[in-house]
C-alpha cells in the first residue's frame, strides 16, 4: 500500500461535511479503488459548531494560512470567484499540491490561468463538482467524448431554476409565488439572483464549453437571460403547442462562431431535455457522428456534489492528474463569438393587444417586413376594446430579425405590453 | 514529448475501420490530450480488401502469432468468448501489453480471470466499447458513482431488440416481420440469436453489475428471456395502460439476494427508460443518497464504439491503468444471487380465453390464492363462446406467486393460450 493521500479541506459545510461523511463510512473500500487510504489532515472552518465530533486534529480558520498547510490535495470549498478561493487556490498549485475544486465561479473566470498554474507545478485542477453534480459530465467530456469532438452542448444547469419552472407549470402559480415558497422549501437561496438571473448557468456553461471545444472559458462572452419575465401564460400556451420552458445553457459551433447563451427556450415534451422535472439537471453532447450523448442526474445537494469531489479525490489517488480542460493550458483557444443575433431558431411570439380590428393585420406585417414567417397562431376568445394574447410559432429565423420586428411592433398603441419572444430549441 | 502509444489493432471491421480513421483523422489533437502520439504499429486481418491503403508495414493474419507482436497495448476487436480472441487477450497481458477491448462475452465469462491476469502484469484493461458505445457507463460506475456505491443498475443496453420494439409500437406488425425488415436494413443481424434472444444484454449486464456492485462477472446467474414472444397486442395494451415494452437488464441488491435478470419489461412512458426510442441505449444506476444516474446514447455502430475505444486508449496513453473492475481482482466478490422468482413487481397479465360465463371468476379465484391482488382490468368487446383477452394489472407480488398462479390457470379448458405475464419495471 502506498502513502496515504493527505487532504487538506477546505469548508466544511454541505458539500464538505458530505465529503468527511462518504470517507468515514466508506474509505476503507475507496482505499481498496486507489491503492492508498485518503485521510483528511486539516480543515479549514470558522464555526465552532461544525467541528463539533470532527476526528482531526488540524483545525485553521484563516483561509490565506490554510494555504500553507502540508497536504497532497486542496479541496475548495469556500466558493467565490475572487478571494479567499482564488488565494488558496493560487497558493495551493504554487506549493505543487493538487486542488480539487467545486467552485464553478472561480473557474469560469480564471479556468484558464489556474489549468497553466496546475501544469507548470505539475498538479491536478479537478472540478467534477462545478457543474451537476449528479452527472459525470466534466469527465466524460474531457476523457470520453474526445474521438469526433464536441460540435454542441446544451444543458438544463440549474435546479433551483428547474424546480420554479418544474412548478409553476404544474401549479399555473406565478413566479414570485413560486420563489417564496422555493425559498420556505430551501430550492432557493434567500438572495436568488445568481440562479434566477442565469449567473450560475453562465459559470457552468462556460466549462463545459471549454472542455467541449478546447477553449478557454469565456464568461463574459455568454450573454445570460434569466427567467424571473417568465409567466403561467406563456407555460401554457407552451404546453398547448407540446412544449415546456427551460432555462438552457447553448454553446454551439456554427459557421459564424460560438453561439454561446443562457436563456429561457420552448423545448419539446418528449425529448429528453424537454421532460426533466423538478431539481434535476441534464446535458446533450452532440459528438458528431458518435451521435448525441444525454445525461441527466440530481444537479445539486450534499450527495451527489460530495460524490463528485471523493471522485476526483480518486484520481488523484490513484495518479491521474491530466489536464484541467483535457488539453495543455497552453493549447486552449479563443473562438469567435458569433455575431449577437445571427442564432438560428423557430420562435414563440406572444403578444398582448386590443382586440379592435387591424391589429393582427399590423403584427403579420411587421413581421414579413423582417422576414419573419409563421407556422402557426392561436387567438383566442374575443374582448373587443380588451386586451387579447395572440401566440405565435414562427418558421427558423435569427434572433435578430425577430427582435428587430417587435420592437416595430412594440411601438404600436394597440400592444399593450412589451411582446414575449421565447426561442425554440433541440431537447 | 514522450514516447509514441503502439498500438497493434486486432481487426479492421466496423470498429477497428472507425479507430484508425479517428486517429488519422483527430491524432494530432488526440495526442496533445495524452502528450505523446498514438500510433498503430500492426494490424491483424486477413480480407485483403481492408487492408488496402491503409498506412501501416505490419500484417499478421493470424491471431496467435499477433499476440506476438511487439506494441504497447493490444485492442483486441475479434470477438467472440473463447477461441483467438482469448488466446490473443491473455497472451498479450502475459507479455505485458495493455488491452482494450470491445468483447462483452468474452468479459461477462472470464473477466475476472482476465482482470486478474492484468494486474499481475501490471497491465490495464479497458472495455469501454463492450457496452453501449455511445455512453460512457463503465468509466463513470468504476470512478465516478463511488462514493456511495450502487445499489441497482438497469437498462436498454440491446439497440437491436430497441428498435424491433420501437418498430412493433409503432407499425403494429408482427415481431417476425419486423425483425425481417431489421435485417434488411442493417439494424439485426443474418443470425439475431444473441441479440433477440437477450444473450447480448446479458453479457453487457453481467459487467454493468461487477463494476457497480464489487463482483465478480456471473453471467450464468443471469436468467435470460429475449423478445419473440411479444406480441403487438402486448404492446398495444401496454400503451393503453402508460407503458411501453422494454428489454432491460436489471441488476439490484435486495435483502434476499442480487437480482439480476434479462427480461422484457414494461416501463412507464414518461420516465427516462420508457422513452429511449430506435437503437439507442440508456442505463440508469441508483447511487444511494446521489440519486439516480441517467444516461442515454447511441448503443453500438462505428462511431460510438470506436470512440469508446479511443477514450479508453487515451487513458493508457496518459499512464491511467488502473484496475479492470475499479477495484483489485483479487477482492471482487460473490454475492449470493436472491433465490429465483423472488424478484418483486406489480405485472402486466394477458389471458386469451372463452368468452363464457365464469371464466373471469375462475383466473379472479386462481390469482387470489395465490395472492395475487388485481389494481386494474381490461377486458374489451364481446364474442359469446370465442376467444377474448382479458388484460390485467396486478398490485406487487412476488414473480414466483404469478408464475404459479398462472401454470394453474394455464390448464383451465377456458384458457387457449400460454398467459402472457410481463412484470412493471421503473424506469
Amino acid at each position: 500500500m502506498n502513502a496515504p493521500l493527505r487532504i487538506a479541506l477546505a469548508g466544511l459545510g454541505t458539500v464538505g461535511g458530505g465529503v468527511a461523511k462518504i470517507l468515514a463510512a466508506n474509505g476503507a473500500a475507496l482505499g481498496k479503488r486507489a491503492g492508498r487510504a485518503l485521510e483528511i489532515v486539516a480543515v479549514l472552518e470558522r464555526n465552532e459548531q461544525k467541528k463539533r465530533g470532527f476526528p482531526v486534529s488540524l483545525w485553521i480558520d484563516d483561509p490565506i494560512a490554510f494555504a500553507g498547510t502540508d497536504a497532497d490535495v486542496v479541496v475548495e470549498l469556500i466558493g467565490g470567484e475572487d478571494g479567499p478561493a482564488l488565494t488558496l487556490v493560487e497558493a495551493a498549485l504554487k506549493a505543487g499540491r493538487h486542488v480539487v475544486t467545486a467552485n464553478k465561479a472561480l473557474l469560469a473566470r480564471h479556468g484558464a490561468h489556474l489549468a497553466q498554474l496546475a501544469e507548470q507545478h505539475g498538479c491536478a485542477l479537478k472540478f467534477e463538482a462545478a457543474v451537476a453534480g449528479g452527472i459525470p459530465i466534466i469527465k466524460s467530456l474531457r476523457e470520453n467524448l474526445i474521438g469526433y469532438g464536441v460540435n454542441g452542448v446544451r444543458g438544463i444547469l440549474n435546479g433551483t431554476c428547474n424546480y420554479i419552472l418544474t412548478q409553476m407549470e404544474s401549479t399555473s402559480r406565478s413566479f414570485a409565488e413560486v420563489l417564496k415558497d422555493a425559498q420556505r422549501l430551501g430550492y432557493a437561496e434567500a438572495d436568488p439572483t445568481l440562479d434566477i438571473g442565469g449567473g450560475d448557468t453562465a459559470h457552468k456553461l462556460a466549462l463545459l464549453a471549454a472542455l467541449a471545444f478546447g477553449t478557454a472559458p469565456a464568461l463574459d462572452a455568454i450573454p445570460v437571460e434569466g427567467i424571473a419575465h417568465i409567466t403561467p401564460v406563456d407555460i401554457a400556451f407552451a404546453r398547448e403547442f407540446g412544449f415546456r420552458i427551460k432555462l438552457l445553457g447553448i454553446a454551439k459551433k456554427t459557421p459564424q462562431g460560438i453561439d454561446q447563451r443562457v436563456q429561457p427556450a420552448m423545448v419539446r415534451a418528449g425529448t429528453p431535455l424537454g421532460d426533466v422535472d423538478g431539481a434535476f439537471n441534464a446535458v446533450v453532447a452532440d459528438a458528431g457522428p458518435a451521435g448525441p450523448y444525454f445525461f441527466e442526474g440530481r444537479g445539486a445537494g450534499e450527495a451527489p456534489t460530495a460524490n463528485a469531489v471523493i471522485a476526483d479525490l480518486l484520481d488523484i489517488a490513484r495518479g491521474d492528474i491530466g489536464f484541467a480542460f483535457g488539453i495543455p493550458a497552453g493549447e486552449l483557444i479563443t473562438l469567435p463569438p458569433a455575431p449577437v443575433g445571427s442564432a438560428v431558431s423557430a420562435f414563440y411570439l406572444r403578444f398582448q393587444v386590443l382586440d379592435v380590428p387591424g391589429v393582427l393585420a399590423e403584427i403579420a406585417g411587421k413581421l414579413a417586413e423582417w422576414r419573419v414567417s409563421i407556422e402557426s397562431m392561436i387567438q383566442r376568445g374575443r374582448a373587443p376594446s380588451e386586451a387579447v394574447a395572440i401566440v405565435m410559432i414562427t418558421h427558423e429565423t435569427t434572433h435578430e430579425s425577430v427582435a428587430r420586428a417587435l420592437k416595430t411592433i412594440a411601438s404600436s398603441d394597440k400592444v399593450l405590453e412589451p411582446p414575449c419572444m421565447i426561442p425554440m430549441e433541440a431537447g
